[in-house]
């Protein structure tokens, strides 16, 4: 039972064998009949996998992973909440802090960015305030690597900063964008995240940003990417939901699940 | 090992009996077996805490306890850290990023309020953007409770909203909040989190906000509250942490835990 809470609250963490070994009192061949136990359990009910590495920096680490099918269902769940005509705002803008805000859904939004793009390996996770902090939190947390985060202004309390400026897509004005000095070292691994895309101006003022201090973008992922316009600032990127189109005078509002 | 992770994952959900052994097709004796199995190597690592409660509606749920102890401990040592030198900023700020958007230590954080504060039964967390969104979401997450967010300014993308003017006590300066108002119902407990206090202006705003669209403030936790000036703007709070102290010019910073 321990076994299970420490590895599932530390994903990715590669725990030795003989931290167990000597927290548990155990013997190593025991502990492997127990990482079994935990195994089968857990993926029996697709609530992650254990991944046992061999040699002598080896250990056993658990990953946050849940079945393509399950994440397709939650998200089209998610998606039937946010295509609720009260949920539309003048402008043709949708409400959701509600869910945005809300510990189990954008954990489970985390884990779900985190499985679909962990071939990109990243190192930290960046996004900008307000909106993405907790998305970004959440996909940190899922991979277990830290997040830093940019500002719309540079602020006394975060010290040495770089600061860029960029044309939002959709308002086409001039914005700024700054991050600490020190948030990020030379050549990490950023994974860039956010809960709205339209053109792709912040996204991309995001990009430059981490590879003004030296760091490389290895993917963009957001949480609703609207599908107009086609053009976008920002190479690649990807999206568990798509806003194919919202009509403010009806109230109908058509957003998608990303299906895997 | 599935019951442990479902249990962990939703802290204070009540699981009835029924849904455990539908899941996992047992009778509710085995059941019962593997509850206090998964009870006692949480108790015995100080992982947290199972609770059954009897009865046709009972069930139970897992509440993420850590002892005093080990509480007081993870708090001195990120005192340690946060007492570097390197981290005194201009103006006499501290630099901690890295350490409130690290989501080990947030996560941490969010559930050692949670235990100093389980009393007060808040049903939501409330903070201002930014720095105070990591805190909040993991308080909401230990808890498992929604999280609202209090906007500098009214944003199109929140729909309508209830604003606020405060006093910011230590600036002096006047300045605006506002929540949108469908985010808190009328007569909701609310526990309000930031991450830093000075003189309590912002605090005292989310305070009077909450009140203005009908909402109870239960109580106000700060991640660190500065010991100076020692008459605040709000009349009860409790932190994590208190500054003493911090020189500029020799870089002395005066952080320490408060102990339970």
């Amino acid at each position: 039972m321990a076994l299970t809470k420490e590895l599932t609250d530390k994903p990715f963490q590669l725990f030795p064998f003989s931290y167990f070994c000597d927290k548990f009192t155990v013997a190593k061949s025991t502990l492997s009949e127990d990482v079994q136990t935990v195994r089968n359990g857990l993926a029996a009910y697709d609530l992650g996998i254990i991944e046992t590495v061999a040699g002598a920096s080896g250990g056993v680490r658990f990953i946050p992973y849940h079945t393509a099918k399950s994440d397709n269902q939650f998200l089209g769940e998610l998606c039937e909440r946010l295509n609720s005509p009260d949920r539309v705002l003048p402008g043709g803008m949708i409400y959701m802090n509600d869910l945005i805000l809300n510990p189990q859904i954008v954990s489970r939004l985390g884990e779900i960015i985190m499985q679909r793009s962990i071939e990109l390996k990243p190192q930290y996770i960046m996004t900008v305030e307000t909106k993405g902090i907790p998305l970004g939190l959440s996909a940190a947390k899922a991979f277990n690597i830290p997040m830093v985060m940019a500002r719309k202004e540079a602020r006394i309390t975060e010290g040495p900063a770089v600061s860029i400026s960029y044309l939002s897509g959709s308002t086409k004005k001039i914005q700024s964008m700054s991050l600490p000095k020190k948030a990020l070292p030379h050549g990490a691994r950023v994974l860039v995240i956010d809960d709205f895309m339209r053109a792709g101006g912040t996204a991309n003022g995001l990009c430059e940003l981490a590879e003004e201090v030296g760091a490389e973008v290895v993917g963009v992922y957001l949480f609703i990417a609207a599908k107009e316009p086609a053009k976008k600032l920002v190479r690649e990127y990807a999206s568990l939901l798509t806003l194919r189109g919202v009509d403010e005078t009806s109230k109908a509002v058509d957003i998608v699940p990303e299906m895997l």
